[in-house]
């Protein structure tokens, strides 16, 4: 784990709490892939290609556990291991970028708040453009 | 959304902070994410099939950032919005099964360190079935 | 094989050829994809929304052996396979709804002739989106 | 484009039909495609990998179309113009390694033919793994 003061943007928000620093859950998540990565001198693989084809082919092994299936048959312990690689590769990407993941989360979805606005959009799974 | 002593699970672990229950990273961004969807009522179209669709559909457009180009081509911005769709349905995903994100990828982890293990995997981007 | 005369859609279109019906390569290929599948009485599973998932999962697969690599490190015999495995699914997804492969392809080459006219995007890989 | 008479694989099979060299429907295809993408100058960015990228992207534009819907309820339109996209960017990475579509999909079957035996897959649409 780092020391927190090489850390600052992933300090607990809570100013009332001075002497106590958290890592976010997501920060830790990512130090511990990095160091899973850098233990096997893997990051001379990971450039950002690569990484998003990674998540790609996980996505298509989570796809694959609901194959020929209605939704409510997929094994879940299979979800469960298909969906954690595809977090892995997201994560690793998003480090690679340096992004901040809630941020850009909750960026994203203020801006399809506007793509969807509930009036239009409620109930309808139309896509945006159809709206 | 539940008052965070109903939410146990995502208080801090740390226990010298007895008065501040922190909501985790990840249950805020979920917790907004369900938000976004309930306003819509689209809980409807949210089966986990669908779900795993939209994951990787959205991988899809994460990749297309990287098409015909070096990996350091790519547009970060769009790199930002396809990475956060693809972010978005996983973690609404892992909450269709409510799965805890941390446990789960760092289960996995596990499972990887044993398939590849330091020794036999440094410096080798080989598949664990080629090791 | 269906006698020539209950297929007139894949006869020669050489007109001088007349006492000899050829069935096209295309679809001698999906007559075999439907004796397998019907051989195994999986007609049942396979709708057009789960072939459309099969696709991408053996899309997937193919995008594999070309990662954390070059291009032209994939291994050709895994090139093969994948592909075989994405072309099949295709085949059986056009003929689900009864596609002429042929015609599909050279009209939808005709609309992006329109979308990247040569003088525009010749030498350029933008998106017509960004011509 | 090459004249007929160079491209001695893709004649007709049938013996009886001595004057005329048939070009199979799929290497037509191929050759339209090629025209298309020369015109543009564009065989630069067609590395196989790209390719490769360019066909999962596509896949996942056909998978869009059944997105939150029955299989039924897909646009027919969609579908028809997403699996061209597919079915062009296979068809390239085939001609990309020289491959004979017909030979690999039904080598291809022929392996799949031992992986699911009629006896244990009939009606099953389990992975050969849990036969």
């Amino acid at each position: 784990m780092l020391p927190c003061d090489q850390e600052p943007k992933h300090h607990s928000l809570n100013t009332n709490d001075q002497n106590i620093a958290h890592v976010s859950d997501i920060e830790e998540i990512i130090q511990a892939l990095r160091k899973f990565r850098d233990e096997r001198d893997w990051v001379q693989f990971h450039n950002a290609k690569d990484l998003a084809l990674a998540l790609n082919i996980e996505a298509g092994e989570l796809l694959e556990t609901f194959l020929w299936k209605a939704p409510e048959q997929a094994d879940v312990g299979s979800v469960k291991e298909e969906l954690a690689d595809v977090i892995t590769f997201a994560l690793l990407l998003a480090d690679k970028y340096d992004l901040d993941v809630k941020q850009i989360v909750l960026e994203k979805m203020a801006k399809n708040a506007q793509k969807y606005p509930v009036e239009k959009s409620k109930g309808s799974a139309k896509k945006y453009t159809k709206l």
